[in-house]
């Protein structure tokens, strides 16, 4: 059976400006992998309120869940939030839970809840609050969307709160060759297998290390013994 | 005047599998930064053919110029330019000229220029050649499309190649104020900053170190003297 499927939509100008390296990505994708959900797209758009809602709108219509990143924080450039409720047609406004997790937390660390602060209580309706034992300001999961912060800690720790509510299938299983030859060596023998293997992925990934050409053979599947079967045919098969 | 834009499409399992971290996309960003084009959004998706036709259709009318990396190798899951040549309607084929570069590529390294290397000559109608000078394989470009390779090393040199046959816009400038102070407490100095400069384009990037919190506020702009003038501001108003 096909595993479900997850999209993520990364929202900041930080990484399109090239000012950051996105993290959050790398580990969403091995974490689903881990849990049985196929990750099959990634965008990244900046803080530009048409485009997160368009985003949502599509990813949300065509993958069973979608995580987001990025932009629920309590400055002016964060609209993450109103994005959400206006691609799912909901009003938003500051909601009781999540202000008395908001004074709670501000009341014990001696910072003032101020209205900046306050904007991180403002939670589409009908939506439910996602724990976030790092920074305790709430993320969100509306429909089949869950905003999660962009912050790495802070994203993980949300990730860790969403997956066990979330349907896995069966893990992917990997198994990886290295082959210290050129792609165009192999690619008939992968193709071969490609096709007495239905069942598997078979990735070919090229290399360069000290100028000699080479490849990484990946192949996953849900079956561990076909994995392992591949893989022992392509070492024959290749020789290695 | 606005800068012209761009669209990044990633494609790969790999990256979407958590296997590989993506490192095109932060080099491209920063390619793009300093040649005045702005880069609004990025797609993965994986090595599926409907997938990447849909996503290349959609990015190519959205913006002026897209860059996709990956999938243009010799093996059986190399299909970008069979996709693009069916995102734009056009046939694909060997074509002389890149058989030619592949073949006096091969004859000095002594390799066998097969049935699987020469698919790398396969070109989309119409599709101008991009020169590498890493691995000689061509990448091309067709309408607003550059297709190249993902190895970063290839990539790097035909971003090389297509870069200055762009028409870029004013380079954005960029400065950078860390604050050791939550976001809350300076984000209503930053939104009547960003009101007072609306020319501009102000972020703040919350990160936590050793247990505290603070954040990078950062000024983009075209104009070095706004951004100069904003920062000094800044500064003033934090009092730091």
């Amino acid at each position: 059976m096909a595993n479900p499927t997850a999209a993520m939509l990364v929202i900041g100008d930080e990484i399109l400006s090239g000012r950051t390296r996105d993290a959050n990505m790398h580990f969403l994708a091995g974490e689903l992998t881990k849990h049985g959900i196929d990750l099959k797209e990634v965008r990244i758009v900046s803080d530009d309120h048409p485009a997160i809602v368009a985003a949502v709108r599509a990813l949300s219509a065509a993958y069973d869940t979608v995580f987001t990143s990025g932009g629920i924080g309590p400055t002016h450039d964060d609209i993450t939030a109103d994005c959400i409720a206006e691609a799912f047609g909901v009003g938003i406004g500051v909601r009781d839970d999540a202000r008395a997790i908001l004074e709670t937390h501000y009341a014990t660390t001696g910072h003032e809840l101020n209205a900046a602060r306050l904007r991180m209580a403002r939670i589409p309706d009908g939506a439910l609050l996602i724990d976030n034992p790092v920074s305790m300001a709430p993320g969100f999961s509306i429909e089949n969307v869950h905003v999660l912060a962009g912050v790495p800690q802070v994203f993980q720790a949300m990730v860790a709160s969403v997956l066990p509510t979330l349907t896995g299938g069966a893990p992917m299983l990997s198994q990886t060759l290295r082959v210290l030859r050129g792609e165009g060596d192999i690619a008939a023998t992968l193709s071969a297998l490609a096709d007495d293997f239905p069942d598997l992925s078979i990735g070919c990934y090229p290399f360069q290390k000290d100028g000699a050409f080479g490849a990484s053979v990946v192949v996953r599947g849900q079956d561990g013994a076909r994995v392992d079967a591949a893989i022992t045919r392509l070492a024959r098969d290749l020789g290695v």
